[in-house]
C-alpha cells in the first residue's frame, strides 16, 4: 500500500477535499492531482489542503498538447504549460505529466518536431521550478489528435534527445501493453534514468468507449503484474498510480469504487 | 481506375448481384468478396455471378481467428479456415485475407504461437488449392480479441518464418498509419516477396466507434498518398482495395456513397 497512488480523475465526482480524505482513510499513500480538481477550489486552498493531507503528491496532470497548425496556437500551448508547471510547483508536485498532443493536419512526424520544440521552450522553466516533465506515450488509437508519441520507444527517443534530469517518461500499461518491445524499452528507459512514473488500470474487452471505458485492474487483458515486474526489475521504486477514466465507474458510489480499487491492487501486489 | 477494388462489406446493404453491377457501371475493376455476401446467395450462384461480372476477384475475406484458450476451439478454427479456402477457390479468389485473432486469456505471445500453429495447419490446403494467405496486421486497439499481430513488423516476422510463396501480408492504412516503422517495413515486406494486398480508407477524428466509423479517403488524417507511394515504390502493382466499415455510410444511399468513393479515389490517384 505504500506504493499505491490514485489519480483524482479516477474518482472524478468527488471534490479534492473528499478524495484526499477517502484515500487517506483507506491507507492509500499517494495522490496524482488533475487540474480540474485544483481549479474547483483555487490554487491556494488546494495547496494548503494537499500539504495537510498526509498523502504524497506524486504528479500534476496534465500538460502537453504542443502541436498545432498555427504557430500562435503553439505559443499559447507553451504558455499554458509554463502555467501548469507553476501550479505543479505550488501544490508540491515533483512531476508534470505530458499528453504531448498531435495535429492531424501537420501529421505525425511534424507533430513530433513541434513536441520537441515545445519541450525545449518549457524546460528552462521546469528546471527553475525543480519540476520534472514526464512524456507519456499514448495508445496508437490516440495518434490523431492526442499524441504523436505512441510507443515507449518514441518516448525514449524524445527523452534521450534531451538527456536532461528533468525530462523523462511515464509508462501507462493501458497505452503500451500490446507492444512486443515493451520490456526492452522499459529497460532502456530505466538505464537512461528516464523512468519517472508508472500508471495502471486494465483494458476491458469489449471496450465500449475509446476514452472513458478503462477497466479496474484484473477485469481486462493487460498482464499488469508481468509489466509491473519488468518495471520493478528495472529499478523503479516509485508509485503505482491508478488512473481509470470510466463512465461506468464514475456513475457508481465512489466509496465502493475506491474499495474495489484497493482490493484489486492488493490482489495483484500481494 | 484499373487498380481500384472495392470490398463488398463497404456497400454492405447491397446484395452481391447489385454490388457487382454498380461497381462495374462505375468502372471499378476489382472486388474483394466478404463471406456474408456469398452466404446470402449460396456458393454456386455467387461463383457464377462473379465469373460473369467482368470484375477481378481480388480476395476473399476473412479467415483467421486462430487463437483460443481451448484446443478444441483452435481445431474448429482450423477447419473453418480450410472451408474458407475452399470457398475462396470456388469463387476464383487468389487470396484469403486473415484477421489472425487474439485470445485475451492466453495473452499476446501465446496467441501468436497459436496463430503460427494455425497457419501451419492450413498451409498445405492453401497450397493444394493455389490460394494465398494474407496476414493482415490489425491496429493495436484490436489486440484484445481480434489480432495479436498489430504491426507490419510482426506480420513480416510471421510471413518470413514460413518463407512460403503462399503466405504473405495485407497492408491496411487504417491499421498501420501511426507506425513510424511503416515505410521500412513495407520495403522489407516487398523484398521478402510478401506484399500481397493493399487496403485503403481513412481515420476520422474524432472516431466515434472502434469498429464501424472508418472514413472515406481524404476525410481523415491518414497520409494515404504517401503510404501508397511507399507501396508503389516497393514494386507493388496490385489493387488498391477500399474497405470501409461505417454505420454512417451504410445508412446513406449506397449509389451516392459509391460515387463518393470513386471521386475520393480519383482525387488521390489523379
Amino acid at each position: 500500500m505504500n506504493r499505491l497512488c490514485v489519480h483524482t480523475i479516477t474518482t472524478k465526482p468527488w471534490s479534492l477535499e473528499r478524495a484526499l480524505q477517502e484515500y487517506k482513510e483507506r491507507g492509500i499513500s499517494g495522490v496524482s492531482v488533475w487540474q480540474n480538481a485544483v481549479q474547483e477550489l483555487g490554487l491556494k486552498k488546494a495547496s494548503t489542503l494537499l500539504a495537510g493531507s498526509g498523502l504524497d503528491v506524486v504528479s500534476y496532470v496534465r500538460g502537453g498538447f504542443f502541436p498545432a497548425a498555427e504557430s500562435a496556437e503553439r505559443q499559447k500551448a507553451i504558455e499554458h504549460n509554463k502555467q501548469m508547471l507553476d501550479e505543479a510547483a505550488a501544490i508540491g508536485a515533483p512531476l508534470l505529466v505530458l499528453v504531448c498532443g498531435a495535429d492531424p493536419v501537420s501529421g505525425l512526424s511534424k507533430s513530433r518536431d513541434q513536441i520537441r520544440a515545445g519541450l525545449e521552450a518549457i524546460l528552462p522553466h521546469a528546471e527553475d521550478l525543480g519540476v520534472g516533465l514526464a512524456i507519456e506515450p499514448l495508445h496508437p488509437m490516440y495518434a490523431d489528435t492526442r499524441s504523436a508519441i505512441n510507443t515507449l520507444a518514441q518516448a525514449n527517443d524524445m527523452a534521450e534527445y534531451f538527456d536532461h534530469e528533468k525530462i523523462g517518461v511515464a509508462v501507462d500499461v493501458y497505452h503500451l501493453w500490446w507492444d512486443d518491445q515493451l520490456q526492452d524499452q522499459i529497460v532502456r528507459c530505466s538505464q537512461g534514468g528516464n523512468l519517472l512514473a508508472f500508471h495502471i488500470c486494465d483494458w476491458k474487452y469489449p471496450t465500449e468507449d475509446m476514452l472513458n471505458d478503462r477497466g479496474l485492474m484484473g477485469e481486462g487483458c493487460i498482464p499488469i503484474k508481468e509489466i509491473s515486474d519488468w518495471v520493478d526489475a528495472a529499478g523503479f521504486e516509485g508509485y503505482r498510480e491508478v488512473e481509470i477514466f470510466s463512465n461506468k465507474y464514475w456513475s457508481m458510489d465512489q466509496g465502493e469504487f475506491l474499495d474495489l480499487i484497493v482490493d484489486a491492487y492488493n490482489k495483484i501486489y500481494k
